[in-house]
């Protein structure tokens, strides 16, 4: 049993010490974890701060692409960044069934410590607590990232400037995340191999930063898929959205996948993906930067937003018809995320 | 089964919006959660910031004197506390099992509500994420807190400043919260009801704020209880600790408890109270000012910090002989917080 997570590990006592010392120090340890104490204190942070929270249940916990450690970290910082904030940290507190395997844990642990040194900022705070065998699903995980907001880019968290004749820009393909947690789940029926594109985007969104105001919105569409935020962003609004279906990029596995099992990639999560509402203006220079970093390769314009149809989103599909988005409704895909 | 918890809850589909309208909105909403964006996005904050995070797991969810939902507030709400900080915001995030009664989450929303209000901070940013049932205990919550470093207290975390001659307080009773919970998994076999002691310590802390660097240190004795704090404080330290087991105040049904079924209050939890290193010099007013709040009435000096046993707790027993503390091996409660 000394390779598995017992529930005495989540006591509080030694044996929680020993596992944080033996397990999550070696890869996460700096000088606020290395305190020991309750909080950890930070300096005073210039600007507005951004918040943000979630927590990660995915399954399988590790599959192609990412695991849920790299997924947790990932999700957490892309809230910020789609938010106009620059990450600056991000807490972590661990739900561990009893019996898992330690090594396991460590690959996920391990993924989040290069996620976290790749962005440059710090884990200040973590818990970890231990279940019955049975009462999860292996490990859950919630982060919650801190991040200074970037002066001119406080308007993309709420998309209060999006007027007419605005672009409405995708940073690549979608389905991606989806469909790869489909394929992860059933390997024995689905022969594909699909890669998740869980990335950190804030790299490709410093790219844009300059731009400000321009910058109507942006969000990352994770569960419930591009149809979802779309529909969110449009909701209540004086101005509709007009997508044309051709000019979304999917990847032939991820369509084929799609045809096959009836899934339909509007819908579908991605985790290293956000749609951006530019100001016409602006839209082909933004283009430009998107596509100059790996993440934002294939970048595009799908669609406009329109004095007509407002509240709404109209989907041209390629034949020449129209079709109406409306929210995710049911869940054909549970614990994508 | 409109009355409980489904998977779709968790698709961030329009059943999630739905819960968040039906359920979460009515209790918790505020200009934050309102704008349903991504990120809160906060005003600069002034002085150090304080961050704390904390997963609960607790069994039973529902037990006298609190819910998982007091609790997740008060708990993170008392590791900002304890580390010298005014509590200014939190974070929740939610993982609900499919089937979960919606009557029951409600309680837990509307608790957390109440201590929200009573601290006057905000809940900044949620999530919430369903599993398919048996993967849960019915709900596990994760809040993390912010909150701003009260000048002069920005020792209390680290408790550097700790030397021999200095006091050690306690806020009151011991092992309320850990006997509770007992009582609460057992309730045909216990007839006592004993009450958690499940409360946010920062307005009974903020009485001594101005107190300054005569106050060392500060922590609450949650899971592990009191002697594991205590040995955390001391472990490495060139003093020691030396405690008096008479003047440690527990209640009748608490050590009749213990003695029933063989637990030692010593290593119960505690999540109302909090241990705290003070000067000598300020140790009887800082005693007055505890006792003239609530919930600190019962607090009393334990023992003090000497040269002697460097790295080490002693306890004092009641018939002159002394006993070694360690910290809790092992976990004879799981699942306290």
């Amino acid at each position: 049993m000394k390779d598995k997570i017992l529930l005495a590990h989540g006591s509080g006592g030694r044996m929680t010490r020993e596992l944080i010392r033996e397990l999550f120090q070696p890869y996460l340890h700096n000088q606020y974890l290395d305190k020991e104490s309750d909080a950890a204190i930070l300096k005073q942070l210039s600007g507005k701060i951004a918040v943000s929270t979630d927590a990660f249940v995915v399954n399988p916990v590790i599959f192609p692409g990412g695991d849920i450690g790299k997924l947790a970290i990932c999700g957490t910082i892309n809230d910020l960044a789609v938010s106009g904030a620059k990450p600056h940290s991000i807490t972590a507190s661990f739900i561990l069934e009893e019996g898992l395997r330690k090594t396991e844990l460590e690959q996920i642990v391990a993924s989040m410590s290069s996620e976290i040194k790749n962005l440059d900022i710090a884990l200040i705070a973590a818990d970890t607590k231990v279940v019955p065998s049975g009462l999860c699903d292996k490990i859950y995980i919630t982060t919650t990232g801190i991040g200074t907001v970037i002066p001119g880019l406080e308007q993309v968290s709420t998309g209060k400037g999006i007027q007419a004749g605005d672009r409405i820009i995708l940073s690549g393909t979608i389905g991606d995340h989806g469909a790869a947690i489909f394929c992860a789940r059933y390997p024995e029926d689905i022969l594909t191999t699909i890669v998740s594109d869980c990335a950190c985007l804030y790299p490709l969104i410093e790219k844009i930063s300059s731009f400000g105001t321009g910058i109507r919105f942006m969000r990352d569409p994770t569960r419930g898929g591009l149809a979802t935020v779309l529909c969110e962003v449009a909701e209540n609004q004086d101005w509709g959205l007009t997508i044309k279906e051709n000019l979304i990029p999917v990847r032939n596995e991820v369509a084929g996948l799609c045809d096959l099992v009836g899934l339909d990639p509007l819908y579908l999560a991605n985790e290293g993906k956000f749609i951006m509402v530019a100001a016409e203006s602006i839209s082909n220079e933004v283009l430009t930067a998107l596509r100059s970093h790996p993440l934002g390769k294939n970048a595009c314009e799908i669609g406009v937003v329109t004095r007509e149809n407002p509240g709404r989103v109209i989907l041209e599909t390629p034949i020449g018809g129209t079709r109406l988005l409306t929210m995710l409704s049911g869940d054909p895909l549970p614990r994508i995320c």
